[in-house]
């Protein structure tokens, strides 16, 4: 196979849209396995593997979740059948010796606190992405969100660890009446050159 | 569709690795134009969009790029069809009334700097791994390397202008022959919690 069907590229791509009303249909935990099982294959910086998710999913860890949300967030969040919170390890260079045996990785990390930082930002940004498109591919709708406080987040969901929250997306299966027109995208001349 | 066909989970996550071995075959501009025409719909905070690309394809550019590469990525790239800078735009602001036009998201930045340049930097990696997957979705291979000088690209590539590269990324039609085995993801019990 050299392309992906046309099916599939509008599913993941060209038909998907950011949804905030949810249809009333739960979505099983196992689905949620299968979407991290397909995203977690796609490329990281030195197989870092930075991300950590956490799925809020019970009305006590919605309750949990609600005082860190802007105003506007609340309802869409509160009415989603799931919201992951995706986090990255800050302390993620220590799983390198499994994750990337060959070389001494850790080392390159240790003691670098700029180069941690970029590297867990950047690269469980990346795999946030995967997530999102992943969860599409299997049929879910997302509806991402950076409209938070992290710092409630963190203290309410990550305290005690080394994981720092970087977006929030809530998962199901979005009901189309409630969608906006779609709001345009930049053309290929406005943002690329070939040099 | 519910679902994506399983010919295309496995081009897109399951069975695409990251290449530093490349056929000696083309990469038509066409294609790269393509690759962007799928990946622009892909989600950005109010549509932000801000990631910027330069295709680094003739030998020239390479030449101006070769100089801020770490040394193990000189050969990856040289013998690559094309290398893409993935950067963003600081100034992706000032897009938003065309982009974002039903509110003054414009308003929402200007002059919080550490709100600027989070939001440049997730949201351009979120686009910089949908155009990573789209770029696999239409059959080409991706070598994607964070081992390089982002001033010194900044200043050859971005002088004079409000975009930062984030992270580079060769594209063309793999060597798998070149392919080492494929290193140990994390299971989802050690990177997720349903709560």
């Amino acid at each position: 196979m050299t392309q992906a069907d046309n099916a599939s590229l509008d599913l993941i791509f060209r038909k998907a849209r950011t949804h905030n009303g949810w249809q009333d249909k739960p979505v099983e935990d196992s689905l949620l396995e299968q979407v991290y099982d397909l995203c977690k294959w796609a490329p990281t910086s030195a197989n870092c593997s930075p991300m950590r998710l956490v799925f809020v999913k019970s009305k006590e860890a919605k309750e949990r979740l609600k005082p860190a949300l802007a105003p506007g967030n609340v309802g869409k969040v509160m009415s989603a059948p799931v919201t992951a919170i995706i986090g990255h390890d800050m302390a993620f260079y220590e799983l390198l010796p499994k994750l990337f045996p060959h070389a001494d990785a850790r080392a390159w990390f240790v003691g670098n606190d700029a180069m941690i930082a970029a590297t867990a930002f950047r690269n469980g940004t990346l795999q946030g992405a995967y997530f999102m498109l992943a969860a599409r591919s299997l049929g879910l709708d997302c509806g991402p969100m950076s409209g938070f406080d992290n710092a409630k987040v963190d203290a309410e969901f990550f305290k005690g660890t080394t994981v720092k929250s970087n977006f929030i997306c809530s998962l199901g299966y979005g009901d189309s009446s409630k969608l906006f027109p779609r709001s345009p995208r930049l053309a290929f001349s406005e943002v690329a050159k070939i040099l």
